[in-house]
């Protein structure tokens, strides 16, 4: 059994749920797949917004988004979470890098690492020289994944993998797959886990 | 322990968690308050808009709205469901006559009937002669329930009720509270008995 996650390091949902799922991961056997993708090419192809700028004019809407998340963070104990601070951050050149480590393998600690300076350590992730330095801490080869990230293939497939994920139904981060049944946003954790089981059987 | 059920008729959610609540009494012995409002009057103070409106231009979104009711149509047995062929449909009669049950008492069964004849059984209860057969046809004394829709009393508790439930910090429906402690949409039900059973310690 795999979990597609549909995944941008952009998202404070994304990081949320990638805390989750690995508890997921362990109790059904299943395995967590990280696919990334552009929020911001999900949004162009789905006239999708993001939260604050589809809601933000709602009365109440964007308090009730914030009071979810602050309850997300109280029952799965996620206090090391905090926003970011140069929020919305540019992720393209992440997920560059992202996409180049899906194709030559080591994509899970450079996911975790990037989501780590995101949403734990407040860096300004769209700066070259900001992101090389943070992966220098981690002990990565930030000079190679960086010029790994111009290279067509890595571009390419960052491209072809949201417009996949546009094409099985997605409209936003985080989404993930059980098989072809689609869930969307972190309240969904839940029903990921159940439709595991369900199709094992 | 109440649970306060911001509740319209014409909202097919609405019907959703009616048909789930009681459930949720009978484990944790909590009583389901109706609090009848009007929808458009929420939208109206919050600049909210239906999810048809809101989502219908966005690619993906109101197929997987529709799926998640599938879902929770399945996952509850809630086989009596149907779409109603008028939706949208004009609750202002309904709820004047639910305001007017909740000053004089009756509602619950009352209510019970509307989400019948909406979401079971597809009438025009905007038509007040559709109304007045229908609720004849439950035994209800329909001229009086519909005479007393009229008097200012309930139109005035229509309208307080809607207000005070965006004060509190709704933006659409169905909104439950558990004290104070806010929770929105159908899928939040199991939040709603998990806080339940918080709140009592």
């Amino acid at each position: 059994m795999v979990v597609d996650f549909i995944f941008d390091v952009g998202s404070p949902n994304a990081y949320f749920a990638w805390k989750v799922l690995p508890g997921i991961a362990a109790r059904t056997g299943a395995e967590v797949r990280i696919v990334p993708c552009l929020l911001g090419g999900i949004f162009k192809a789905t006239g999708n917004q993001a939260p604050m700028i589809a809601f933000g004019n709602i009365r109440n809407k964007m308090a009730y988004e914030m009071l979810e998340t602050r309850r997300f963070i109280r029952d799965h104990g996620l206090d090391a979470f905090q926003m970011n601070p140069h929020f919305p951050v540019n992720t393209l050149l992440m997920m560059r890098m992202a996409a180049a480590a899906e194709i030559d393998g080591g994509l899970e600690p450079l996911a975790d690492a990037f989501l780590h300076f995101m949403w734990e350590s407040g860096r300004k992730m769209d700066d070259p020289d900001v992101v090389r330095a943070a992966l220098a801490e981690k002990g990565f080869d930030a000079d190679r994944l960086m010029a790994r990230a111009q290279e067509p293939d890595a571009k390419a497939r960052l491209m072809s993998n949201t417009e996949s994920a546009v094409e099985r139904g997605a409209f936003g981060i985080p989404t993930f797959f059980v098989g072809e049944e689609m869930f969307f946003g972190k309240n969904t954790l839940r029903d990921v886990e159940a439709e595991i089981l369900r199709q094992r059987g």
